[in-house]
């Protein structure tokens, strides 16, 4: 253990996610720069290192920071600006509509700020984002000081951010190489599905990530029309022609993968991809209920995302926990399906494996980076508290998360953001930009 | 209009419910005592009152205190006691064995005092309780301030309130002779379940509810399991047997309907009952998914609930608004199923109607009670917002419910409970019950 501990972090109860299933009583996570040096008793903590600062958690929780795969931040900016419509109209009538007439770097940085922002008050200490201007993204996670994976999208059609193939792969890879030496941004590859990438392009990308060694982020088998459409149009299923492309593989995150048959699931498993479910999009979209529990038992690694504001319409890592447990119960009639802890493991080391970060986030440990969330269990609306981990699935919200962070820096002190700058300032963004959204 | 106003209450946004999808912009609410005396736009009500005490809430959104049509609210001591269970285990191996050894008195005021903080906290004005010792919930709605129905329980087994039919009707029946005047307090006919209540007592509530009046609260085709047991035994499903026993009427609650066949619905409708939609609990429980786009289209008013914090595990109708809406679309394979307005008017109206209260309270127009709610949209999670009703629906959480009124009474101000006592007195009966359950 190093003695170079700089904080030390006591708390009622730590709650590591590996080994699955522990909950560790008054222990203390003590701290050496980004990293965790040590998870150690806090009686013995206190002795050992009576002269490091501390925070006393003593109604809380302290669990890793919470992984979001997949979202799409900047589309915080058309949080319900269309609901209760069905993904092709709700796409086609309303968001590549308001896309083509706004979207731009300002729309990136500004929406990507708002989304950072809410995502670190709720625990969210990294995502894996999918959007246009990555550029744009990249500064305000850099600003924010929140963990990103930044998707280099690609597309076949022309949008107002690149115009074609080509295009977007040029520009994303400029900005990743622009960014490339910064401790807390990455990148994927992300073709957007494979109703709007071809063969070529995706081949190209197939191609790319193992030279480049990134994962690619793809929505996957989302909707019942995806699959009969690819049919009719390839003769096969969308994941196998991915697979035929070369695209599926350990670095592969299938999002959505709502309508996985038993030879998906099998392609899943057999190249070690992973899945990010989102089911309250899923949810309200009406796109389907995916089959988690036999993605589960297949080893197949599932992560959970909130999906971008306009179809969710909260970044709430919390509300994806709980609904994942709910819904998995409820599709498969097992109400021991998805258990607390599972649904906990989905949400932090599950998501942080599938983006090749499991080795340095996603569960507390010494050497991890510590990347952390405190949950105050000491409300009204978490007594009496029999299993915190059930109550940080069941009964907690965002709203009790009350310190966060990211490499060792503390992003949120007792529900404050200390480095985004000031609501006022990103209220008065947000309504620049619906003013401009109506018009 | 009368001239005796003694609070303006101007929004930036008010939600009447009634008439369906209206959005007043800019208005003002105001009191007369426990009444509202009108809503009109707030240059008028600045013009006509200059005089009159008034709150500000220039980014809220004001709707009708929301209705919780069916909770334990006393169950709250329980709350994560034991998760991930199927419904009779949950009932045999944990929730029962403890109420055995605790249920008191003491147990209800207790459990129900907290319950009605989180609730109110959460906007909830009114809830419809069951649970055993209601003269001590009674005490705990009326210093808390909310408006309650407590069910008269009756089970053919004894428990260590009473120990057959006869006594728990009698029992019930006496506290609701000393609570019958109270203005906030009301009472209905309680009989737990088709499984555990006798033909011959469901006949004799029957003939009572009429002669009293009351309506009839009572958990029905809640699992598959419950549907094929009765069939075994009486040789038709339980709703066919309530009706045949007098029970189904205009005051008729069935709570969950998860298994309602085509003729179940028939039945439902066909007699104007009432359903209380607790999707959570139905989710957690793997219960299933009750048909809710089919129970509104056949006319059945349809409120929703949070079932005991033992199964849910909060008292937030805010996240059962949301689960309605999502669970609906997803189940029906629509994204048009339960639009946010309906969810609202779901959670307020309908609910305010099934009890008999839809005269009173569940909207905001001029005559009703003054039971409302303002949730605060100018914070980030709410930002930006295209549309108050998609936003209470889709994106709030009850964190931000600011004020909430019962009766022209105020009991949350900015966020703090007025009346119940402090939290910190809230917290300790929490901590001492908790030790008492697990020892």
């Amino acid at each position: 253990m190093s003695d170079a501990v700089d904080l030390l972090i006591h708390a009622r109860w730590v709650i590591p996610v590996e080994p699955a299933g522990l909950t560790l009583e008054r222990h203390t996570v003590a701290l050496c720069g980004e990293r965790i040096a040590a998870v150690l008793p806090q009686d013995d903590a206190r002795r050992r290192y009576p002269n490091v600062p501390a925070v006393e958690l003593p109604g809380h929780a302290l669990i890793p920071g919470l992984v979001n795969l997949h979202t799409h931040a900047a589309m915080t900016l058309m949080r319900g600006i269309a609901d209760d419509l069905p993904l092709m109209r709700w796409l086609q009538e309303a968001v590549w509509p308001a896309e083509s007439r706004h979207v731009s770097a300002a729309f990136v940085r500004d929406g990507t700020l708002l989304a950072a922002t809410e995502m670190l008050r709720g625990g969210i200490t990294t995502c894996n984002d999918m959007y246009f201007h990555p550029e744009a993204a990249a500064d305000a996670y850099d600003q924010a000081g929140m963990r990103a994976m930044l998707g280099m999208v690609v597309l076949d059609f022309p949008t107002p951010y690149a115009h074609d193939a080509d295009d977007y792969l040029r520009k994303g890879l400029a900005v990743r190489d622009r960014w490339r030496d910064h401790p807390r941004i990455g990148f994927t590859l992300a073709p957007h599905a494979p109703y709007t990438v071809s063969d070529d392009a995706l081949a190209r990308i197939a191609a790319l990530a193992d030279e480049i060694d990134v994962p690619v982020h793809m929505h996957v088998h989302e909707t019942a029309g995806e699959i009969s459409d690819a049919l009719a149009r390839h003769g096969v299923r969308p994941l196998l022609r991915l697979q035929r492309l070369g695209l599926l593989g350990p670095g592969f995150i299938a999002v959505h993968a709502v309508h996985a048959d038993a030879t998906d699931i099998d392609l899943l498993a057999r190249h070690g991809c992973s899945v990010a479910h989102c089911p309250t999009s899923n949810m309200k979209l009406a796109s389907g209920i995916a089959p988690v529990e036999r993605l589960l038992a297949a080893g197949i690694n599932t992560g959970l995302g909130t999906d971008g504001a306009a179809s969710n319409n909260r970044l709430d890592m919390f509300a994806e926990m709980r609904q994942a447990a709910l819904l998995a119960k409820v599709a498969s009639g097992d109400a021991t399906a998805v258990p607390a802890h599972v649904a906990l493991r989905m949400a932090t080391l599950d998501g942080a494996r599938a983006l090749g970060l499991g080795e340095r986030i996603g569960s507390i440990g010494a050497g991890k980076l510590a990347d952390l969330c405190a949950v105050n269990l000491a409300t009204l609306e978490t007594q009496p508290c029999f299993d915190p981990v059930s109550h940080l699935v069941y009964a907690v919200g965002r709203e009790h998360v009350s310190h966060v962070w990211v490499g060792g820096r503390c992003v949120l002190d007792k529900g404050k953001p200390l480095l985004h700058g000031h609501d006022n300032e990103l209220l008065r963004l947000a309504a620049v930009w619906q003013t401009k959204l109506v018009n």
